[in-house]
């Protein structure tokens, strides 16, 4: 079986894998329909992160269950299924509470970008459409697994709420998709913080009512602006810089809400600063299993469709291009079909 | 008039200050009935806050409301009143949205260590109580002023709910009524974390079920075992230090609440570290404003007895004695009779 491999800073390539196989009774393995580059697969890509060895590289799927182990219970053979990166039991406290992401037997899911993928704890893992997927639907029903998932979680966390003034920081898939979030949740205005005019047109389609092209302390300046000096109810923060986080915060009104999302990358918050601004802070690995049915529903029954933030489609061999082109921002987001 | 001010580490005095008097239409002068010493004047005091000059200390209060400006509209010479430590309009978006800390208008009361007080923005700042406090009540009613507003604002901030399992980091005065707040709002387990044997007595009369004795990382691994490797559900962190930020953080389940109202000193947040606790956080300076009618009212007809965290009384001139009681950790907290 053929996938996509990184071994270095800017080298992915698509080369020979083993196989995976049900390793656990409680494995499934799907046959991938399509897949992608996430957004965290620029981290390494980019050598921000290390690569200490060839990794396997993907960790957002859909497809069709092809075989399961013994013990698993709810997921068959031939049904069309999402799951998180995350695998989870969705049985633990944690899981219980929502926080799937934070389950006690959690296992991240890796070597998506392939033919064949290995899905552990299936049954808490897993779930599946309604019935099989219609070859359009895909690409919107493939954001689930993360990037929408994730954008929906960072509404959530920042408590959206009908007729509330949202901000939206980073306009890559996952702030877009916040904007999407937002707008279904109701908000009253949608600010969306872009200077790529590709991207300040898809936040518009998604629901953004107002762009700022300004970043930084000018950023937080234009926001404060535009909000009668008090800031926005809540903000997402779909980047992971200490940059954007402090925009973020900043951009907050007093008892206002930071839903964080991108994952931080040397970013470090002063107590003091974090304290007198008095806003709410939540976030994390987003708990995409929790979403996954009303995020289906809301697909299949065409709410909402997702699997636009996809500009770029390629054949699974071409993932070297796939990356290429988020590195160098030429596309949003790449959809790649084994 | 005679009042305290700090003139430098250790060194606080009774002596002459010069009288306020109304300079603001909107002020108010209080008469005081009684005032304290809190935990943040330990920090000067100490000497971890700088003392650049003479400064009068105090912003505890409750008294008689000798004299009103011109444009005071509600409070009444004559009426006993409670105010916060942050002058607020009560009328500013902050305000509205209940972070009257955060007012567009705010200021800082202060000089309350003395028999007359000047209160900035009266209408808006001071709350009366149904009637004249009888002597028996005033100390509880002090309390309303910050310490029991702000031991309550942290247990609102991590979101106590009927039935849950509270851990209460510090065990000072706020920390105490943090314990007595989290009983008042229903949780099934509180555990106080202290090593001292008279707060932990305090702390079992308030409402804690259980006290644990270790910190940092023990006290961690003990919040851990003793939730089932889960966490508590919510945390009130009510002393400031990046030890206690810490502690406070990694007891927290995921998805669970970290109220915090110990002012930051030097206290430095991991970004990664805070993402993958999956917390909420949230706190600040207490808008102890929004609770004072419902806790005057808990005071007022005996469903509350916050005023048992002063463990020492004595005359405003023997102030020097009160703050050195708390710095020595033989008081609790102090309460100053002018």
């Amino acid at each position: 079986m053929k996938g996509s491999v990184l071994y270095g800073p800017g080298d992915v390539r698509f080369e020979e894998r083993e196989e995976p196989k049900i390793i656990e009774p409680t494995d499934a393995l799907i046959r991938i329909s399509a897949t992608c580059v996430c957004g965290s697969d620029l981290w390494p890509y980019r050598g921000i992160s290390p690569v200490t060895e060839p990794t396997p590289m993907g960790h957002e799927y859909c497809g069709i269950v092809e075989e399961v182990g013994a013990a698993v219970k709810t997921i068959k053979p031939g049904r069309f299924v999402i799951g998180s990166f995350f695998a989870s039991d969705n049985t633990c406290p944690n899981c219980r509470a929502g926080y799937h992401s934070s389950c006690q037997h959690r296992e991240l899911v890796g070597g998506a970008q392939a033919g064949l993928l290995r899905v552990p704890l299936a049954d808490g893992t897993l779930v599946p459409t309604p019935d099989f997927s219609s070859k359009e639907m895909i690409p919107s029903l493939l954001t689930l697994s993360d990037v929408m998932g994730t954008g929906w979680f960072a509404a959530e966390a920042a408590q959206v709420r009908p007729g509330k003034t949202v901000l939206v920081v980073g306009d890559g898939a996952v702030g877009l998709l916040g904007v999407l979030s937002a707008k279904q949740m109701g908000a009253g205005r949608i600010i969306a913080m872009s200077r790529h005019a590709s991207r300040q047109k898809l936040a518009r389609e998604f629901g953004a009512t107002d762009i700022v092209s300004e970043r930084g302390e000018e950023g937080v300046a234009r926001i404060m602006e535009m909000t009668k000096e008090i800031g926005a109810d809540s903000v997402l923060e779909c980047v992971g810089t200490q940059q954007s986080m402090m925009q973020a915060i900043r951009s907050a009104r007093p008892g206002g809400y930071v839903g964080y999302v991108g994952v931080p990358h040397g970013v470090e918050l002063n107590g003091e600063e974090l304290f007198f601004s008095h806003v709410h802070l939540h976030g994390g690995p987003a708990p995409v299993r929790r979403f996954l049915p009303e995020l289906i529903n809301l697909v299949w029954n065409g709410k909402i469709n997702p699997g636009k933030v996809f500009d770029l489609t390629l054949p699974l061999d071409q993932v070297a291009e796939g990356y290429r082109a988020m590195d160098e921002r030429r596309a949003i987001k790449t959809l790649l079909q084994p």
